[in-house]
């Protein structure tokens, strides 16, 4: 298909494409004539991963080119790709803070890992990003005046867990290595939005079965 | 205490601190001369909440006063307060557009609350924001290729049950209404980068655990 149609297929204005094609975000098409490209299947899928990224994902540009690197790379094996690109992905404010708040949160992250006794999480360790923001989130509980306990972590940690169970699951629907490649980075990000508001609203459930005065509405 | 004793502990610079007593996030100091205030633990404690909300939470100035304004608020039951604190939180994004996909999307969650018998979250139903923000979240999957069914949000939404479990056990910990509604607020914001981080962590365990031809590392 030509630029026109791959613009009112994606509902993605010929503008923005032309700028995902020189920021390399978008693979070129085939060319057909000097001044025009055929473009595939593949270029529609890869748009759609593209915009979960920078629209839903708010990922910036060089971090969404880092991540589809990392879906291409076929030196990598399928979970080495998985990984890379989910690692590649934005992970919230780090903290710069090397304070007893920070040391305290490390030693309580890395006891949870040792206690979940997930093998993994604890041979990538410190090194991921995933890894660093838990610990400085820890960190900025222990500051505000809300210090939290292996204890305290152990359910959120378990409910992680499932999460990436259901996660995984939605991911494995898909046949190609290409397309769960894909699926697993959006929906890492599409389903954050989904997880929080849910969890807002279970928690207006579950706070007015605890303390409504009223009981259950009818 | 003096503002500089609040400063120093709280860790707040005292132009930020009359910064937040001009903008009416934090009650005023009992007048001692014209021109000094003394300030007591309360004012202590509600230094960190306004720091949770502002700093980490990324909580507008003025959503902020809402949140505050709401969790002193005589007038209504502690369950009620509780309610409007965290109804008043950010949402997220909320999309405006009301295409075949956001029709959908709200089809989709309507249903799902009605599978999981949330008797509170449909009274309020679709007036809550994080109501909203779970149709735009939805409705946003669709758009970009990843349609959702009630089926696949069912693990999600019973995750997020769970979650509001724990988070509410959090909160019972404390043992006056005044703390509980600080921590409630808190926490809400606090504990979402340690849940995000969580699942990601989680999925790469779980990730290799499916896909890795290595096997489980030693």
């Amino acid at each position: 298909m030509r630029l026109a149609e791959l613009s009112r297929r994606s509902g993605v204005p010929t503008a923005t494409i032309k700028y995902y094609l020189r920021e390399g975000l978008l693979p070129p098409g085939q060319r057909v004539t000097a001044t025009q490209s055929a473009y595939d299947e593949s270029h529609l899928q890869r748009l759609r991963l593209v915009r979960a990224l920078i629209q839903v994902g708010r990922v910036p540009i060089a971090s969404a080119r880092e991540v589809l690197t990392a879906l291409e790379d076929e030196s990598l094996d399928h979970n080495s790709r998985l990984g890379t690109a989910v690692w590649a992905l934005p992970h919230g404010p780090e903290s710069t803070e090397d304070d007893a708040a920070a040391d305290a949160a490390r030693r309580t992250v890395d006891e949870l890992l040792a206690r979940l006794d997930w093998a993994r999480a604890q041979e990538y360790g410190r090194d991921s990003p995933a890894h660093r923001m838990l610990v400085t989130a820890v960190a900025t509980l222990g500051r505000l005046g809300y210090p939290c306990a292996v204890e305290d972590l152990l359910p959120y940690a378990r409910t992680g867990r499932q999460l990436a169970e259901s996660d995984l699951d939605l991911i494995e629907r898909y046949a190609s290595p290409e397309e769960q490649l894909e699926a697993a980075v959006a929906l890492t990000v599409l389903y954050e939005p989904v997880l929080l508001s849910l969890r807002r609203i279970a928690q207006a459930e579950e706070s007015g079965r605890r303390f409504d005065p009223r009981g259950a509405p009818e």
